[in-house]
């Protein structure tokens, strides 16, 4: 067995997580500190700082710095199967801050807004802020189900559609070609403005997802959300949203930007360096090579320490296993069980609007390293077992 | 005369300012780029990202990072005549975003929102986002008038008031005293959210300021909003929060930042370490010199400059100098006239949400250095006079 204490320590000093020192969270989904490239960016930013330009340190462009957004529409022209417009780009702070502004500007309280069912659970409180009605539409194997969707539209005229289609949180499922197409197409005769979180799409541990639903933003009224937070670290707060020239321009009209500028200058300048210097590919392969591996293990260390009757797949992507448990058992009911044998989860139930979804549960591989994993797969399976048993 | 072109070029190359090549824009609100100290930045970065801990790239704690609230509440203590405490500050991405984040979290659109007449024309159009109600309140020598601060109260439950008490944005006047208590104790009695714009309470340029508004944070709901922007770099977009402790822990709970965590780790830590190196005292220092001296020069000028009706104050601290003019007269009425000989401004209907003040101007000398705010002082002289006979 290994000494947890050792590995939390080297794991762990993370300050928005406050565990108890033996607690292993395999809810988590946030990146290991030791994940978090320092040097290199310690390297990115003496190349950003020792220049004699100092623009970024003044107000930015409304949309961000136009030399990132040139090199971020080359990076993502490499890796996507359309090339990308720098005047299709808006610099953000991040995902949970570009929800927050696209509820101010594209929603008011009371309005409809669609979400899947699952959805990630802090976007929706991000909409509960924003007092929105939530109306879910359910999600399958193949991603969110496009026939539920036309059906609400039937009666619904909602502000828009929050959805995750690739590598979902927490489903870990990814929309088929064929249902983005139809997505787009629906959203197009609708005129319904589609929030895709695209935030996992570089996170493939087999074959290569299908093309972003940014891809399409020019058919249909479509914002589509990046972040470093996933791809190179959370702290940076900093993202992107690839959507119409027309967005763009509306959106960089808000106050906000014309008040603030920019929303993250100096350290798009920094991440700037960091992509000019040739870190950030040979990093998000660093990623993957180590997520594959920890899924390997993890899953099959849950698939021996689990009861038969408890549902996953392996994730192809992003961040979570997503179990399903038998009907009758909520996940809830033996999360504090759990806690006193040092190992915790995520319920179904917060990632439910509804409150529904109590038989399922989300687990991540990202936080710790393979041996903590292990053990956390197998002390949950200690506390499953004796529980159904 | 001075050569121009070559000061512009000098001065310039800030993207969000887009002016033609022999334009003096009097009007703009932000720093040179010179005074942004990059060289003090680099040693910053490399003093932050040399370390082994790397907590300040994964997710912050949502209030911001512990050891830069303890820095930046010291930083405060030195310069309040109380002592800050860290518990009570909430680190932003800048004044910007805070009033947005506010109006979310504060207010519904529709609400009744009190402002300034005028104010800060920019959180003027962010209120306009959030579809706020903004009934106005005048500002006199002394700051808002309180007694009809006061007559308002007697028949609107507004979600909060806005104020810039300090080196007021544009109108240059600070609040008494004596008004900051008697704002303090009616909005206790009446339970009114005041948000206080504190950005320009470190650039005093003659005698002491009062005590910030945020001083008096556990006597009333307020909130006092700082930033880096005036007194080390826009680029940055971070700023803070001073506020009550029960006041925090509300926003803390919001989906954003529990989402997001904090709202920019990274930046703040280097930061942190700008303060630690001991570069933020003297840099506040040097700013209040320079922009000391351009104040000299800037309204000696303007006085020999402008015919004899035309009113302004010395400024004693922040950013701006408001100009009345006669009655009668509407500074927009001439701008594309200004504007032909190459010299602009912003006009006193900007900063009033009801269109009003026509007859005042916003001038500014932040942005330019001496040689280019006497020529654009000459300039703009020459336009008036040509246009008042």
């Amino acid at each position: 067995m290994i000494g947890y204490s050792i590995i939390v320590n080297f794991n762990q000093n993370l300050p928005q997580i406050d565990l108890p020192p033996d607690m292993i969270h395999l809810g988590i989904g946030q990146p290991s500190s030791y994940l978090l490239p320092i040097n290199e960016m310690e390297k990115a930013a003496a190349h950003s700082l020792s220049k004699e330009s100092r623009f970024f340190l003044a107000y930015g462009e409304a949309s961000g710095n136009s030399t990132f957004r040139e090199t971020l529409a080359q990076f993502l022209s490499s890796q996507y199967p359309n090339k990308v417009d720098p005047g299709q780009l808006l610099i953000t702070n991040g995902n949970s801050q570009a929800l927050d502004f696209i509820c101010t500007l594209f929603a008011r309280p009371g309005d409809t807004v669609l979400v899947e069912e699952p959805s990630y659970f802090l976007a929706l409180k991000i909409f509960a802020d924003h007092k929105l009605n939530l109306v879910s539409i359910p999600v399958d194997d193949n991603g969110l189900i496009i026939s539920a969707l036309e059906e609400k539209l039937e009666t619904l005229e909602p502000s828009f559609l929050y959805t995750i289609p690739t590598y979902h949180n927490p489903a870990s499922v990814t929309l088929t070609s064929k249902r983005r197409q139809d997505l787009v197409r629906i959203c197009a005769q609708k005129d319904l403005l589609v929030v895709a979180d695209e935030v996992y799409h570089f996170l493939n541990y087999s074959d290569e997802p299908p093309s972003p639903v940014g891809t399409w933003n020019n058919q249909c009224p479509l914002i589509s959300l990046g972040s470093f937070s996933k791809i190179l670290a959370p702290g940076l707060r900093l993202g992107w949203m690839h959507t119409r020239s027309d967005l763009v321009e509306k959106i960089v009209q808000s106050g906000l930007l014309v008040s603030g500028g920019g929303l993250n200058p100096f350290t798009s300048e920094i991440v700037n360096s960091f992509i000019f210097l040739g870190f950030l590919a040979p990093h998000i392969q660093r990623l993957k090579t180590v997520y594959r591996k920890r899924i390997d293990i993890f899953c099959n260390q849950l698939k021996e320490s689990l009861p038969d009757q408890i549902e996953f797949k392996i994730p192809k992507g992003g961040y979570f296993v997503w179990l399903k448990f038998p009907e009758d058992i909520d996940t809830n009911s033996f999360r504090k069980k759990a806690q006193k044998q040092h190992v915790d989860f995520y319920p179904g139930m917060l990632f439910s609007h509804k409150k529904e979804l109590k038989n399922y549960m989300r687990l991540s591989f990202a936080f710790y390293d393979q041996p903590v994993l292990i053990e956390g797969a197998h002390r949950f399976g200690k506390v499953i077992s004796s529980y159904l048993s």
